[in-house]
């Protein structure tokens, strides 16, 4: 389809802000073209971004598990399995997609359009898989490696901050709950050599040791504790 | 877990029937270490396969899908994931492992053994994404790329006849059940450059044209043509 000069202004400049940069302006661009577009204005689907999400949703679940994988190396894959899909949801996903002010870019149908499209988070979900799949495409071999890097480096918080796994949030929810009390953390070992350091952290609750993790930082240390801490006392995570 | 010099030339011998070499043996090895064995023999289980299988999953869906997004230029998003719904089965991925004898290589609990461990699709479709996870991170920035040729250098051609997908299959089963007749392709137009051809196929079943595709090949276009022919002839595709 065609891309008018101030469209191509406006996705170039959109993708520079994420230091990003696309030789292919058409690819770029049907990232952000839903199907009520095309089918409204009799252009081929496969103009849409429907193919680009098929690939990015897959990019998107690489770069996460990647990330998770070697962020917590003590936790098994059940616990990373559920923190993943907490991360490629459609409610997350869109928060990200609004984070970056995407919606804008997305070309609706009219009737899409009317039907308030353009703040569905399924419809910036699947733009912002899209996007990733752009990128992925857009940088070949090295693919991967961009849209990994975009994700991190503009969303690692969100993706560590979930909720469900900051173990530490829940167990401090929980103990303030019941007691008004803050859980304690502290080093109770560390051996290894500086650059491959293990930490065993203590969690004291009401001045009692109620559970140690280990971890290669201090702040995973402190997560496998108080996941620890939450399981003896029996405080459910969903 | 410790590693005997006979296992290491096991595996080792394993990987190199693939064009692989691993440095890291251990990581090689947890590929193929079920829970059960963890589990019965003491040891951690970080030092089973899940954590592996967690990331390989990820690293076959996006081989899988660049694979498919590339060789079926003209599919929508709908029919690339069911065709990549099926290649990533449990059922499928254990005709992959055991095509590899893969099997032979599981370390399992004497229990689970007993329960005939060693040959349920689910255990090996998941030492098969563990192997694959293993190799993604074995060979680092180029880990993707070593997993994708693995997979296509081995299994193109299982994950291209899907029958699911096979539309041509599909059709000449369905004319040969109605009237022992084979379709018939024909090319009808071709146009484009040299290097950029596009190919327009129509498929005649009783001598009547019934449909047409277009395609990149001719292999592309006569499957556009079949799965247009199954939709003129109301063929169900589950």
């Amino acid at each position: 389809m065609e891309i008018s000069a101030e469209r191509e202004k406006e996705l170039i400049e959109f993708a520079s802000k994420y230091g990003l940069k696309f030789e292919n302006i058409g690819l770029l661009n049907r990232a952000f073209v839903h199907t009520s577009y095309t089918n409204e204005n009799s252009i081929d689907i496969l103009e849409s971004y429907e193919r680009l999400e098929f690939l990015g949703d897959a990019v998107l679940k690489i770069a996460i598990s990647d990330f998770l994988f070697k962020k917590f190396p003590n936790l098994r894959e059940g616990d990373l399995t559920k923190h993943r899909s907490w991360v490629v949801s459609d409610k997350e996903l869109s928060v990200f997609a609004e984070k970056m002010g995407l919606s804008k870019l997305i070309l609706l149908g009219k009737n899409e359009e009317g039907l308030g499209g353009r703040e569905k988070p399924s419809i910036l979900a699947c733009a912002f898989e899209a996007f990733l799949g752009a990128i992925f495409l857009e940088y070949k071999d090295l693919g991967l490696k961009a849209a990994y890097d975009f994700l991190i480096d503009n969303f690692e918080n969100e993706i560590l901050n979930s909720k469900l796994h900051n173990y530490k949030a829940l167990l401090q929810e929980y103990t303030q709950g019941e007691s008004h009390k803050l859980p304690v953390y502290k080093v109770l070992d560390e051996y290894g050599l500086s650059h491959d350091k293990t930490y065993v952290i203590g969690v004291y609750y009401n001045d009692v040791l109620i559970a140690q993790g280990q971890g290669r930082s201090k702040k995973d240390a402190e997560m496998a504790a108080a996941k620890l801490a939450l399981e003896f006392l029996n405080v459910e995570i969903v």
